[in-house]
């Protein structure tokens, strides 16, 4: 039913196989009303939405046995994917609906939903325990019922998780769930904390579940539909999205960009060349009727937000998803923030989708970029698997010539030293992956990556111990350090005082490059003939 | 002729009055060929153009005595704002023109350009320095013979400067334009440079004109259309792009991005919503005729332009050009290299254009925006006009809730301590500030910020150099920290051992934060009651 093509970080492209038709996932299916609708479903199709949200509770209250009879797709004239909810939103927003889980099911199966959610009890943000405790177990209890009933092969179905910001709560619900055999899985409650810009507990949130879900089927979130939030939370492996926001922010005049909200009143231009704002100047939408501007603020939106999705999955695609992490999160600082504390404290769960070949070369921008998960696989594996017998260690600053091994001063060094080197390890210092050895030049990526990582005190002190676990690790007794390059020498000289047995060749007066004096030195050091 | 509406760092918001009609700046006008079109002047218009570069020197090779008789407008059927290269274009490529500048110049009076080029000599990167100078020399003899013969009043003439990637043949030939009576400059060359990546050497490039030009005359870019740089060379103070590239690339079937270029072939997806890509999958445009192919590449090119324009003046409206640049610095390495490069080495240019008050938050994501002109501007006043009489000084960490006297520890602080207060300074400590007296908690933009910087060592540093600073200039006697956030704990820690009659109070266990214990002992060291 899930199929997985391609996969970054966490974050996967995949194929949901549904009765409509094949889903491509991650993928948004914007909100609409059964009844009414600023744009028509078949407005959404065109813009290219494969997949709508629409509410199942109010298509009972408003059209009964007619939406047993004719069917969802009809109802809303609609031919694409169809996921329906349950009317867990107007229990949280409304207090009590008057249905039950089970009327629900049966319904959503008569009027033909692709994909339907079970009637869950959303727990929402700043709950107190009890409560939340109460939304999981009911939830629970209406998905278990609701597997019992339902019938229809081609239906599939999606268990709720709720728990709101009650981690613990989270987890166990979502295990239990995870038993279960629905074909989709949903986290509840982000549209609060992502209102709040609490992108932190966002993260949190996702990673307790993901940690237990199986990971062969999709993950919806409920509610998550921003530019600004998309690139991250795909990055941790969600599927799926909806979103009602295009409109509710449409209707506030509000204007979605890639890097936030902007209010229409506080623009002087349109940031955008979709249908909309290539066609229209910013005074053209301000002064047209108030149904027409929600209306056309409500398309921009979802234009923003189809184009976001797309330049997301390419990252996927690509391999590029951590770069492109990066550049979005200084769209806000609390992003930022969420950012490097997924970093910080789970880069491990970032670390199994990403793809040991990338087609593409790994930019490096600021120290954190050095806990990617290339980065850290190649400390293991360095640590693990190589080790040689040779007891000097000679080090070098990485080149911009890669692999390293075509770099001017390596081939001087081999061409006077020779069979003198053969006692020694040379390595390459590298700022974001630390040692690499020469022999280990081609190994991807370490002759595709670009670095701009800026030796400071605290990136210094993370080279040096890598320097101190590599050496201790293959038990060298001599340390060799040739410094050349001025931009490297304080991390030289940090090393030359931190190390035993440690000497520092200076060539950084040899301004013709020739290091002569440097390479008779080095002969004489590790005792070969120059 | 050239009205600045708003500025930011050193870009602006403009207006030039040309006979065709009003032109906002900053503007890029794409280059057109006079006689084939792949992409139609009237199509340029509807897509959002308002103006276009063609070549006057191919006009008059192919129509003569016709162009001057029907006029350029009526030539590419355009009514828009043309402007009109002389062929320097084709000097560079080709080898000599067999015009002259003074045929070229009265060539385009009489075409009725409505802003028109002198025959220059472009110099090219690479040339060495003979070569370099000898191209400065006649583009200069050029542009005094130009305006010695140019009679109609409505043209407005453009004064080239050249000298390659030489800055001192830049500045002297800026310097010697720049006193010329021309209603605009260029700077020439800078297409070779951005080809190579190398926007270090291009900021340099433009600093170097900048500061001897003129500040009141619009600055042409020679071929600098690329979504990738346009923030940058805003942000430097060009205001002018001419750009052939969204052709050229179109018939390589490379497709621009905002962050950068991708072949077609490399794509899965179409990162974009224009009016190409929101109405054709990629599939379609890969398996039109060739043609066909590089006209919508070209439509989608061309969209792509105008869409980082406008989001790069909504910015300087904004006053969030640095934000923005911050971001747009992490799509490519040598972007970020070059961004860092102008922080660290000019950053006063940046100056002058930063409004004292902006009408947006400042987002600080890391040291590096510390640079930034509203947090210089303050340290240079607070040094230069803040001074008192009192002798102890008492610094808090800074605190999210803004302005900094709303915070709960401070309210509580003068609640105990009252009167005892007045012969204390009382201090915030900012990372980005770094020393913030209360008394100027309310002035832009101290209390309209967001700060994700994270507390290393060298921002440590860095604002334990502005706390001696302040200290030194207000020769206070006695120093007293208060240590209540863990965050903050470090750099407590570092200034305590660094600061000379120096008291930390230690409040780290007081988890019900009453600070009880830590007020009295604050009380008792500087002599008041609690």
């Amino acid at each position: 039913m899930f199929e997985i093509k391609t996969t970054d970080l966490a974050g996967r492209i995949g194929k949901i196989r549904t009765k409509s038709g094949l889903l491509e996932t991650p993928c948004i299916l914007p909100v609409i009303h059964p009844v009414r609708q600023s744009v028509a479903p078949k407005e959404m199709a065109r813009i290219g939405f494969k997949a709508v949200m629409t509410n199942a509770y109010i298509t009972l209250k408003t059209f009964g046995k007619v939406a047993e009879e004719k069917g969802i797709h009809k109802i809303i004239d609609y031919d694409g994917i169809i996921m329906t909810d349950s009317g867990g939103y107007q229990m949280l927003k409304y207090g009590d609906v008057e249905v039950t889980p089970l009327e629900m099911a049966s319904f959503q199966e008569k009027i033909g939903s692709d994909m339907a959610i079970v009637l869950d009890t959303p727990t929402g943000i700043d709950v107190d325990r009890r409560r939340a405790s109460e939304t999981v177990e009911i939830t629970l209890r209406a998905a278990e019922e609701t597997l019992k009933v339902v019938r229809a092969e081609e239906t599939l179905w999606i268990g709720p998780i709720q728990g709101g910001s009650h981690l613990d709560l989270l987890k166990m619900s979502a295990e239990r769930i995870g038993k279960m055999a629905f074909d989709i899985f949903a986290l509840g409650s982000p549209t609060e904390v992502m209102e709040s810009y609490n992108f932190d507990l966002l993260v949190q949130m996702i990673i307790t579940v993901k940690q237990v879900l199986p990971i062969d089927r999709p993950l919806h979130l409920f509610g998550a539909g921003h530019p600004l939030t998309i690139p991250l939370v795909v990055a941790l492996g969600c599927d799926l999205f909806d979103s009602a926001s295009y409109m509710l922010y449409a209707r506030e005049g509000r204007y979605l960009t890639e890097f936030g909200t902007a209010k229409l009143d506080e623009l002087t231009y349109l940031p955008c060349n979709c249908s909309i704002c290539s066609t229209h100047t910013l005074k053209e939408i301000k002064e047209v009727g108030v149904e027409e501007r929600i209306q056309k603020i409500a398309i921009h939106n979802l234009s923003v937000l189809l184009k976001e999705m797309r330049t997301t999955k390419q990252a996927v695609e690509d391999g590029r998803i951590w770069e492109y992490l990066g550049m979005k999160a200084k769209a806000h600082p609390k992003l930022w923030e969420a950012f490097h504390s997924l970093i910080n404290h789970h880069y491990e769960f970032l670390e199994d989708g990403t793809q040991l070949f990338k087609p593409r070369a790994i930019f490096f921008y600021e120290p954190h970029d050095s806990m990617r998960p290339e980065v850290l696989r190649y400390h293991k594996r360095l640590i693990e698997d190589f080790s040689v017998k040779k007891k000097t260690l000679l080090l070098l600053p990485e080149s911009d010539v890669k692999p390293f091994y075509k770099s001017p001063y390596y081939i001087k060094l081999i061409e006077a030293l020779g069979a003198g080197l053969e006692k020694v390890q040379v390595c390459f210092l590298s700022l974001p992956f630390g040692v690499v050895p020469v022999e280990l030049s081609d190994v991807y990526p370490l002759s595709q990556y670009l670095s701009s990582i800026e030796l400071d005190y605290d990136v210094m002190k993370e080279v040096l111990k890598h320097v101190k676990e590599f050496i201790r690790k293959n038990s060298f007794r001599k340390i060799v350090l040739l410094n050349h390059l001025d931009s490297y020498s304080p991390l030289f000289k940090m090393m030359a005082s931190s190390l035993k047995n440690c000497h520092i060749i200076d060539a950084l007066s040899d301004t013709n490059r020739s290091f002569e004096k440097a390479f008779k030195k080095i002969a004489h050091i590790i005792g070969a003939q120059c």
